[in-house]
């Protein structure tokens, strides 16, 4: 018999108490032996949990119970479940974890003192989605070349019903917060930080890329207005909160941003809560892999797929390599990403200022791909300037953008969205 | 170093080769050994294959070779395959196979004389895409409710070119044949017998089903006309070539046929050569893998990450389970299957013609849900009626087209697509 210990038994850690006495089955016929949880750690004890386990409140009555054979870490934060992690491996055991901010900082280090423990973490990425094994064992034979996903299902929620509803962003977030998708403080989620612990982790198994949240480019959905939105329908976009790790030469680009995305690409018929992400492999070409990003029965589910493998037997190592990776790739700087960007200003509505944008753009060396002019509906002096915008580099759009801002006949902050094709 | 033999160098096993080769840093940071292809075995040893491995004509060379650790079986075929799969694993052998055709026949048989040697088959089913995986270990929590599978390239290429394009079956498969996608003999294609060979792996992994291909149901694309093509698209649905496998009760459907999905489906969006799989667990919800169905690189990739996995020392079940799995599941016969269904017939412009058939149907127990008359545009004594029937069994269904066929005002055979919600 193998024995579980959960670390935070809240929805999730509940779903895993429960799928594991309630397909006890097929979870034994898979792994070949009994599991089953036998004791979780919560902050307040008087909380009904809805589990038939024992529950107490000090996390060291898991992780230093020699009975316990597998921790299963669900607590949130960084330094308490990293020491609590440490732990439990220095104690032998092996560790499942779902808490992406413990990896997005701490992965490196974990993997280490792993050494052979097995350290799993499934439930991490887009919740239910099987990606982590995808890309650690199911794509090994090729050079990824790029990933894209949408990870984060509050803002995709939200992107779907602004596209296709036509709902604005205040709007559809106070609805996203009454259906329990957004927090009171929605910036973990619509900031782009929550997908961008994700991305940090898939770009550790794809390349090996050793970076923290500080280190990329993270921008959220929270400047996206209703011109936005019409612009992308009507030149066949959608628009989506993606994390883009991508291949350039021997540097790495890693971000996080609303983009616009061709509506026939499949990662943009993506809606609603739902997650997936994209990988591009130089031999498979394109695959996708698509399901619930939360929800604690979807959570639970790849918390014991990582299990079943621990009680299997399997080896798998913990980032994907288990001699260093490829040489010389490295992030590239924020300076340094290669995109084509849409802008959007506020312009007065006279004679000369076109002229006066296009030279200023020019003299950026920024080569327009396309213009459009619409009333703007909040100021009736002015018109909206649209631009589409061939690649550059982040530093020249960013550089550009602030000579913009300056000039006077531009008013307000100049709105930006990246465009992947 | 790990040496592999290849059964079959054909496109698939000369990219195995290759990638092996062009790729040897990434596989060997993800294995952790080098692994090096060092024996091909052809028929025809005339042939310029482009690989850089000993060739020869003579799969003993390969399966009775000592120095040769794990063997890639890609000769198609169900028996001689099948004989040399076992002298390898007699000879201790690893085994990784992309034979779909040899698991529809032997997978049983084959689990058991592994025993404890691996024997993978990723490339099997839906070529880069690794479903395998994700069905094997990455969905272990949940019971599986449904399988639901575009796993044939060609039907898809076509079926897609129909309904978006309108191109007429015979046309389409005549182009289909042109690019390559289809046989000069298409019929295990577009016959369905592909698929089927593909769900049986599935369905092996979901349920323990025993059952080979003759078992089930299989039917294909041959008989779909412009009016399906049209009637679906006013009724907002797809038509794709699906393999379901679907558990009812203490039943499970297992079919291959011509599907109406809903358009909004994830899996009604997937056009063109391209291969998706859904799957359905009681946990997890609904999640999808999606990619590129064939093609020698993308089926190597599966090949390879396999080869990986063995080398890595992992130790998968063959079919996904170590003890025998969920008992008292029993494959359904094919008149115990229920569906909804679409029936296109082609009728008498008369009075009284439709009052007779409702009558049939009605005595047949089967209940009309929606009924459209449109002009025959082949025939101009003649209407097309089209129906839409409620959930019913196929013995039903199979028993009112007989009983409707045998009456004079209907003329020529009657199309039936089943419908999925």
């Amino acid at each position: 018999m193998v024995k579980i210990g959960i670390l935070g038994v809240g929805t999730v850690g509940a779903s895993v108490a429960n799928i594991l006495e309630q397909n006890a089955d097929i979870i034994e016929a898979r792994s070949g032996k009994k599991i089953v949880a036998v004791h979780g750690v919560v902050k307040n004890l008087s909380k009904d949990r809805g589990v038939n386990i024992t529950l107490s409140d000090n996390p060291y009555d898991v992780v230093d119970n020699p009975e316990i054979d597998i921790v299963v870490e669900l607590m949130g934060g960084v330094e308490e479940p990293y020491e609590l992690v440490k732990r439990a491996l220095a104690n032998g055991k092996a560790v499942v974890t779902a808490n992406k901010a413990l990896l997005a900082y701490h992965r490196y280090e974990l993997q280490e003192l792993a050494g052979d423990l097995p350290l799993m973490y499934e439930a991490s990425t887009a919740g239910g989605i099987p990606i982590i094994g995808a890309l650690r064992n199911g794509l090994t034979a090729n050079h990824i070349e790029s990933i894209q996903g949408i990870m984060n299902g509050t803002c995709n929620y939200m992107l779907t019903k602004m596209i296709k509803e036509g709902v604005r962003y205040d709007d559809v977030l106070a609805e996203a917060q009454e259906l329990g998708y957004a927090e009171a403080d929605p910036t973990f989620d619509v900031g782009g930080f929550d997908a961008a612990h994700k991305l940090l982790i898939l770009s550790s198994i794809a390349y090996g890329i050793d970076a923290k949240p500080e280190d990329i480019l993270i921008e959220g959905i929270q400047n996206i207005t209703q011109t936005d939105v019409d612009f992308a329908k009507e030149f066949g976009y959608e628009i989506k909160l993606l994390g883009i790790a991508k291949k350039v030469g021997s540097g790495v680009e890693l971000r996080v941003h609303a983009t616009m995305i061709p509506s026939e690409s499949m990662i943009a018929k993506v809606d609603g809560v739902m997650n997936a992400v994209t990988v591009r492999g130089d031999r498979v070409g394109e695959t996708m892999y698509y399901g619930p990003g939360a929800g604690g029965n979807a959570t639970a589910s790849a918390v014991i797929a990582d299990i079943v493998d621990i009680v299997r037997g399997n080896s798998n190592p913990m980032l994907g390599y288990k001699k260093s990776l490829e040489s010389g790739l490295k992030l590239l700087s924020r300076d340094e990403i290669r995109s084509h960007y849409y802008l959007r200003m506020s312009v007065d509505d006279k004679k000369g200022v076109l002229a006066e944008i296009t030279q200023l753009l020019s003299r950026h060396d920024i080569s327009i791909e396309a213009m459009m002019q619409k009333p703007d509906h909040d100021k009736d002096e002015c018109v909206e300037l649209l631009f589409i915008i061939h690649e550059c580099s982040e530093k020249m759009i960013q550089d550009a953008i602030v000579a913009l801002e300056a000039l006077d006949v531009i008013h307000g902050k100049i709105g930006m969205i990246r465009i992947e094709q």
